[in-house]
């Protein structure tokens, strides 16, 4: 009974932490077999391949389920309270890239071939899973979510913009053979040229059409400039290394991260 | 007439306050209708449906508008004076949204069906009535109208800078079947690549048209960096550590973080 | 001789002021004709119109002229340094205003017309008139002056980067009809993407070239923010609005632009 | 053997130096002799010259290629550590200037023709030669370093995200003719369109495609401001108004403008 404790112990180590030398181990074994499990989703999608490629792509699959499958029951296992790690969200991404893989086994009929299709391109959410090794990301989401509010409302009036922008042009342009075909598509054009991405498959022709583009173009060009703003000085904001510390002697705040001494009156600051 | 000043207190505190319960659920009733109210006009404008489509949603657009009419009428009523929110830009909005449905009815003929399809699509600008519920937006409003006059200078100079580049671009080009048939269409295509939106529906293809295409655009990605820098050094002033505190003396704000006196008249703060 | 001397200090108050009345109509008048000149030079270029559309445009055309002469002449007229008028920037753009117009009097011979439109064309530069009216502009040209040299040396860099980009396309895909058909194209095609452009006219169809071009994209996203960054943080350092003012009892420094009492001490500031 | 001393002295500070007369006009020689074989290596690509000029081009790169050895061989015999300066960044580049013309001859046999034609093309590297002329750049590099953590896990963010999407739309996509053939394909159509590029040549054409390609759109418009918030709170920092005020106690720099007292230990500052 001791003996179980002390594996199911060292295993979590190995699994939870990095710290030693088989946690690392461990970590990058994970990540290769994640990456690995990937490039096996992508390459099984091109088309025109031998059916030996596809044969062993399918057998290499079961083999990374199954590894995926041992992790997962190990998980459970090991950490303390086995419900609440498989309700969190790192949990619950660990299911997921074991279940479509089995889920395909049921609907195995020929009428079930796009659910099938379907469940086994789900797959690729494995990538999720990589998502465990972003730790630096705290500081970039504390601006972002700090930002959330702004963003929101932006991304609000976005929307108003584009849904005026795509009507406008719809009158102007319905009439002609440049893809204005309903207001939907004539949003989607909005959203394509405000963001500047501009595919080009739609675009007005009419004098009018493209002088109203140039105006949305050059509107996107000036609000391009707000949520780069926002997060710049949000972060600008966070980045900013004083301390909300106090000096002891003249009570004055604004010090550095590194400071030692209160820089008004050279006290000593309770670091 | 005392209960009908009752009644028309509470449907003030409904329609123009959030505070309490039932102003609440008219508020999201309201955005509700607004959004039906657009998409109905969106689906109208999809070609190739069957008959009964266009027919239930025409059914369905009277009820909307009917709805709009009851919400401004209601306003009208209940505020203390209705004239002055009739020409407020909300009250312009509210009637706007009612009117092109019934103007519609008096353009029945069938040489009038331009302006009629016309005055039916603006309805789509409905959506400026969600505009009411965007609070947020001070704090960036104040920083784009702060910047204004930079962004003014910036859109002035971009103005003259695509006349120019349009202009050489139609000088080398010109002679080619790459699309740039005339000066305003050259502008258009200078206005399309300096905001590196790009369609690509005209492109230069003599050399020299390309390699001075290539210089437009790294001038393009040079000054994306204008507008941008503007409104991101505005919001980081905006956003600057100022307390809220205010001077006992002359109960002035906008003290710096680190200020002991009053900037304004001297007196010490409460630090 | 000193009524001339009235006349001519009255139309330089016209002319070069904008305080008066007259100033101001003046500075509006030609503003308006400047705007004017330049529709005209772009409805010439529209093919296909008919023959009174074009003699009509002449004519109009030979009357801005006159105008904008007469102005050059007056302005000659009523500078103390004529000279020196002449040579400033103002006063050579003043003259490219007029000159293409009668230069193309003697280009008339059928073998001259190449020469003699682009003669006609280059009247667009009529457009650099206008920037005698940009005065906020001084603020965003010092930022761009002080980032002078950072935005070269990335200007340099983009240059090499998109040199050994293209080169590296050229070899991937210069046996495909992708349009990678020689070094040069597949330079211009790196800038079209680097600087998010897109148009689409050339683009890889391998793998590899696809792979590279993703590279490419992830790159210019990554540094696209560089010249942005840069512009931004002038732009900050310009509108800090804090002066160089040392207070006068406590010889602290920092103080904003709107203080009138030192904020460490409570002096009051010799403003 | 003091007169060898004495011309290696003299030559070290030609070539490595730019502070003599003597050793700038070298520095600009060798960056005319730069562009010009960069140029040589461009035109070579250009397809359907005569033969002519195909040789000429040829006999000019040997001149190059034998003007550059002679200058690696120079700078080996004039550093004092030849093989510290053969194996230092700029001795690999100026090695790799010249190999590949040498390398070409060896590989003359007409089934080596690939091989010999891309050997030839790497010649475009030359254009790092150039990068030992960029001094400026060490503050931007400052900051990009400062801001690496922070852009690698910025990408690896994209890199996840447009793995999701682009399965999504191969989901979505794959049975319309619109090009998302497989998933390695709709994920550089992912890349594509998130960075705002835009070719056109992949685009949705069912509604559900469009509809997820404008949401891709409009996160990429939310997230371009990342990296540009990054880099920017990261030249803001490094341009921060510290002092290069050095305390007389503990020699440390880096005060605040305001500091009055050492913050690293305390000791009064000569303000």
């Amino acid at each position: 009974m001791k003996d179980r404790f002390r594996i199911q112990k060292k295993l979590y180590d190995i699994i939870f932490e990095a710290d030693t030398k088989a946690g690392k181990i461990f970590d990058i074994a994970l990540i290769i077999l994640i990456v690995f499990s990937i490039t096996i989703v992508m390459l099984e999608s091109l088309p025109g391949r031998s059916e030996v490629f596809y044969s062993s792509l399918y057998f290499m699959e079961w083999v990374v389920t199954y590894a995926f499958l041992l992790e997962y029951l190990v998980r459970l296992w090991v950490v303390r309270r086995s419900l609440q790690y498989a309700l969190s969200f790192f949990g619950i991404i660990d299911l997921l890239a074991i279940i479509p893989s089995f889920l395909g086994l049921i609907f195995t009929g020929t009428h079930m071939l796009v659910v099938f299709r379907s469940l086994r391109l789900l797959r690729v959410f494995r990538v999720l899973k990589l998502t465990r090794y972003i730790n630096e990301a705290s500081h970039l989401w504390k601006a972002l979510i700090a930002s959330r509010n702004k963003i929101s409302v932006f991304l609000f009036t976005v929307l108003i913009l584009v849904t005026i922008l795509g009507t406008l042009m719809y009158i102007v342009e319905s009439n002609e053979a440049s893809g204005f075909t309903s207001i939907p598509i004539s949003i989607y054009w909005a959203v394509v040229t405000l963001t500047t991405v501009g595919y080009g498959d739609i675009a007005p022709v009419t004098a009018l059409g493209q002088f109203l583009a140039g105006l949305v173009m050059i509107l996107g060009y000036a609000i391009i400039a707000v949520p780069t703003g926002i997060v710049t000085s949000e972060l600008t904001k966070v980045s900013k290394d004083t301390t909300t510390q106090v000096c002891p002697a003249c009570l004055q705040e604004g010090h550095d991260r590194d400071a030692e001494y209160c820089k008004f009156c050279g006290e000593k600051l309770n670091v």
